[in-house]
């Protein structure tokens, strides 16, 4: 059985290209003692990772040229010699973006395909949706009657964002690219409105949306949004500081937010967040968010796009606002 | 008796100029009721008063053309018709830049010369005082141990921003321009150490002096030494936003801190203050202040250049870092 990779060639600068990647096949190691062999199903793509493309200091180690690409993933477990782990079982874990995985199974935990989709374990069940729950929930703080608005809205992140912050009693403003994905956000998720950044005065648009100011930002892009936010927060606002995509592929330096000082004039605090900072408490959001979905409360979008040998392309769907919902490989096995 | 008054004439694009400003010469008017007549003895002089000359929104209204500028200030009141003031008593009030003033006695409060200094009624125990106070303890958060960086670190807040911190028992390194003031910041008030962002690649100077990372930054200058700090943050650091003088006479954008996905990464907070907030709580602050400069710990170093005449031109040395310490104007009276 040949194991199909895709393993970083060169560090891109600005937009990753397909000569940063190689791809590759080879054998499957044996298994030695604790280990799980996985058949990858689906391959989490998140913006995050052009990050991890990057060399030098960050919340995480780079990717190592000639690694694997490091990726969220689920899959089934086709041998075992862990103890708890059956042939058979569906798995999350970071198994990288290849179409098996050899890994110990330390940090591996099993997935119930029958409770919810696969994709959905690397959606609003897995990373994004844990980044969204904590991010907004114990940085961005919401009360009910407040104006929480969100960037990147219709995205794996922002569309969990926005409907939590429904169910907290907030109005709910999402900024997203084009009319399908901001219909999307009204008419299907219940966002109270939704700016169009691509076809929108987003300065006007933003304020007719958000008549009482702004309480709460996620932002998920940075750039020209985020500095045009700030000049409609509100009194002791908090700005989630989530990412921000506009800027990642950057061959310049990254656009500060010129805007910063109305922080100052609204005593306003801006905070980064990193979601594996919460990983003890997974358990429980998991839980929370899957009760929501239980009572129709929150509702999950994958983007699912086929084929391992597509990774290149798809990846960058996310840096040109191509994906709707969360985005994920699946990967096609023969058997 | 004339009163005489620096007046607004023209809102500054970029620099102030002496254009912006008219000398006036005005009789007093008679008293009212509750009301006091001052003798106004020594005029604070603050970055802030940039930001007021502006016309829009802030936290505080613009003053507006043809008023008299907006000052704190301290006088000897010379007449009457307030229950609780007499003439011979020192009070400290928002009396503008002029020679005397004619004002409600709300809002107005005694300081005793004999206790110190009238001046200092202007810095320590004044709003730069409570500026550092209130914005190290309550957003800065230090803990003992942790290392605090303050620039504008020779000036009215950051003076007591880097004293209050080495009573909370941390490593202090103030930024401040020129070896004068450096060497005070080290010598005098015992900052552990200083950098000269005129002299010292800042960069490697800072890291040499914050040889555990920044926990707390107290920020008064914005710019370049913002986003030179931002590189040197650590794990869940707070940046406390207390102005911007290197942005405040831009004729283009302000620059915004390109380094601020730092705080992604690192978790971090940036917060905005404005003392007038913790006005309720002044009280406690100037008692326990009061208190350390009583035992040493907290020294001040007050900047007073006479002449009413000088306001235009002494305003500008806040902006080009010539001064050391707490800047004020004596009005220079024939009686």
């Amino acid at each position: 059985m040949k194991n199909q990779q895709w393993r970083l060639a060169s560090r891109p600068f600005g937009e990753p290209t397909k000569d940063n990647w190689t791809f590759t096949e080879e054998a499957l190691p044996a298994l030695t003692g604790n280990q799980l062999k996985v058949k990858v199903k689906f391959i989490s793509l998140d913006p995050a990772m052009r990050g991890w493309m990057n060399d030098g200091k960050s919340y995480i180690e780079p990717v190592q040229l000639g690694d694997v690409m490091r990726a969220g993933a689920v899959g089934e477990v086709i041998e075992s010699t862990a103890e708890g782990f059956n042939v058979g079982d569906h798995v999350y874990g970071s198994f990288g973006v290849q179409s098996h995985a050899v890994v110990d199974a330390a940090g591996i935990h099993k997935v119930d395909p029958s409770l919810a989709p696969l994709p959905r374990y690397l959606g609003v069940l897995g990373m994004p949706g844990m980044t969204a729950y904590f991010g907004l929930l114990n940085t961005g703080l919401p009360k009910a009657g407040e104006t929480v608005v969100v960037s990147g809205a219709a995205g794996a992140v922002g569309t969990v964002v926005g409907q939590i912050a429904k169910i907290k009693g907030c109005r709910v403003v999402g900024i997203a690219g084009g009319k399908e994905k901001c219909d999307y956000l009204t008419d299907e998720l219940g966002f109270d409105a939704a700016v169009d950044y691509k076809a929108d005065d987003l300065k006007k648009a933003l304020k007719a949306a958000c008549p009482s100011g702004i309480d709460v930002y996620f932002d998920n892009v940075g750039g020209d949004i985020l500095d045009t936010v700030l000049t409609q927060i509100n009194f002791k606002a908090r700005i989630v500081i989530c990412g921000a995509i506009s800027q990642y592929n950057n061959t310049s330096a990254v656009k500060g937010p010129s805007n910063y000082l109305s922080l100052l004039v609204n005593r306003a605090r801006m905070e980064g967040i990193v979601v594996l900072d919460n990983i003890k408490n997974y358990g429980h959001a998991a839980r929370e968010m899957a009760s929501w979905i239980g009572e129709g409360k929150l509702k999950a979008k994958e983007h699912v796009v086929k084929g391992l040998d597509t990774f290149p392309d798809t990846l960058m769907m996310l840096f040109k606002g191509e994906n709707f919902g969360k985005l994920v490989i699946e990967v096609e096995h023969e058997s």
